[in-house]
Formats: structure tokens, sequence, C-alpha cells
């Protein structure tokens, strides 16, 4: 939520021009080919200015987003415990995101993603630059598994996002959160770090 | 699809009347509690004449709902090979529906329930008395169990639509259907007959 806490400095509609142009910016050309100077031109300000409203190009990306949660802060917590408790506790903080007031904005993310395709293209850059990328040298597994490993993880957490918060499904949309992640963990464990059944060469836990 | 085959009798009008009334009915009372006698009178028809454009109170819930599959042509082929094949064999049975041309209206009916509180209440009740129910006595596993192994695996197979479908996110996205059923059956097939880990009796497999 960069957006929303500290200092928000400058003109409201230079902001929202930069903000609108970033979103074009990231959607069309992805993250790593886009540019500050570009989004810049797009919004026809200075990228001095860019830089002095949102900071580096991977901050300006978060703030586009309004993403409930920061990956930078989140992902070094899930990643503490070591390989074998990344299922665990990625299904807890996952649940605490969710729980929290912040679930509202990420149901809301989830429904923008679903029903516009910019927004789907904005996360589907988040999810691969910001997540997958920090999370390939701390796992004990092939790099070159990661991506499959990482959307298989997002499978499993966009669907259980779908059943307890949007279609409210029971029993599982108001099951104790130690439920959820006694029957889940185990299979996101599977995603991240075990024996996938692939062709592509597998480290197996 | 029971609205798309076959003769479709009367006044197009009416029809429409009677499948607005019977999606208030379904999403508000519920399957059980939603009467056809209640449906006609909200429609302003006989009864009878509701018996007679769509059949039973399962089969007018079907044509509600517009669901790309007809789950009592579904269930018995998923659950054909045994308990120890459904896993594989419902991720194949999904994977066949959504990359055919009947994957349009999955998408869509999957935006539709995100956005739409009412979509999102049929499909609810949808998946829990036209498919849990069915799949209750045909399982080796605790009855009470069901209805939570039904949500998770729904978790499971939700996720993979966004991922795969609407998301798009790679490498999932374009995977071929060997690696999805390989990656994810297994995951599914614990949540469909193995141990939950949850307090609930369960039977292991």
């Amino acid at each position: 939520m960069a957006r929303r806490t500290g200092r928000r400095p400058g003109n409201p509609d230079t902001r929202e021009a930069i903000l609108t142009a970033a979103r074009e910016a990231f959607a069309e050309r992805g993250f790593e080919a886009a540019s500050i100077r570009g989004i810049a031109t797009s919004a026809g300000v200075d990228p001095a200015l860019v830089h002095h409203y949102f900071g580096t190009k991977e901050q300006l990306f978060k703030s586009c987003m309004d993403f409930p949660i920061d990956p930078a802060e989140m992902l070094p917590q899930v990643l503490a415990g070591g390989p074998d408790e990344i299922g665990e506790r990625l299904v807890r903080f996952f649940l605490r995101i969710w729980d929290s007031p912040a679930g509202v904005a990420a149901v809301a993310l989830m429904r923008s993603a679903v029903t516009n395709d910019w927004t789907a293209r904005l996360l589907r850059e988040f999810v691969t630059t910001q997540m997958v990328r920090h999370v390939v040298t701390r796992l004990a597994v092939d790099p070159a598994e990661v991506p499959l490993r990482a959307s298989l993880v997002a499978s499993q957490m966009a669907g259980l996002a779908m059943v307890r918060y949007v279609l409210k499904l029971e029993p599982l949309a108001s099951a104790p959160p130690e439920v959820v992640v006694a029957a889940i963990a185990p299979n996101v464990q599977r995603y991240a770090t075990g024996d996938l059944g692939v062709a592509a060469p597998a480290q197996r836990e």
C-alpha cells in the first residue's frame, strides 16, 4: 500500500498522470522494458519528477498495483523458516492478509484482474518480477523450475482466495486458519520444493 | 448447456421470465428450498409450464447456470476409475473442457461469479447440490469430510482456471496438459482422498 501510507508529495493530477502512464507501460512492455524516461514522456513530465514522486522503478510499479502487501517485506518472512516451512508460512501469511482489513483491497484487485485484461497483465508482471525472481535464489531447487513452481503456488493461492473470500464456498469459507493451513500447506509445499512429476530435472526433498 | 441443445419450446419471453425467477429463487433460498411452484408464481405462469419448458427442478437449475458441463455426465466419468484415479481424471477432464471452445463460457462464468454476488451464490449452490452431493456416496471417505474435501478441490481447480486461463501466468498458461496433470493431479488426489491433517476423523489411503 505504498500509495496509502507515508508522505504523498506533489500535485495529485500529476501523480495520477504518471501512474496512468506507468500502468500502461508496465502492462504493455513489461517491467524490464518499461523505462522511467518513457513513462515520464507519456505523462508529460520530467523523469526526475517521477523519481521524486515515486522513487525507483520498482517502487513505482508497486504504487501502480495498489497491491495489499509489499513482496519485499513478505518474502523474507515467508522464506525465513527454511525451505521445508515455506508451504505453511505462505498459507499463514496469506490468511493473515486476507482475513485482515487489507483483504478488501485484495478481493478488489482479484475482481479487477479477472474482468480487466490490463490489470491481469500488470498482476502477471508483478508476480513474475516482484515475487518469482526474489524467490529463485533462495530455494534449494533448480532455478529453471522456479517459474513453474511459482505459477503452481499461485494457482493454489488464487484458488484459495476465490473459494474462501469471493465465492465463499463452505466449509472452507469459514474454516479456522489452523484447518486451512493443515489442509493446504502440504500441497503448497509440494509445489514449492517437492517432486512435480514432470520431465524437467527435479531436485527432490 | 441444456439451454443450447435440443428443442427449445415456448415463448422466449416466458422462458426468460421463468429463468430470471428461478435464478433469484435458487440464489436467495438455495436449491432445496426453492420450489417450482414459487418460481412459477414469481414468473406469473403455471407450474406445469415450468416443467414443460425445463423439466425437473434440477434441469431448471442447470438451465439457469449455463454451466459449460453437465455434472451428471461428468462425475461418473471422473469417478469411473476408482478413488485412486480421481485426481488425475478430474484434472484431465477439466483441461479438456477449458481447452475446448466451451472454455470461453467457463471463463465468462468465472468472471461473472467474481464480480456478481448473485452469480457467486448460484455457483456456490450449484457446486454444493449438483456436484458435492453426487460424490459423497462414491468416495471411500467419511461423508462428513466431503464438503471440506470438495471445497479444497474447488480451490485448486478454480485457481488453475484463474492462473492458466484468466491471468495467463506462464509457464502454467501454456504448459502441455501432461505437465499440468503430473504437477496438479497428486494435490487434487490428496484433497479428495488423502490425509488432510485436520481434527475431523480421516480415513487414510
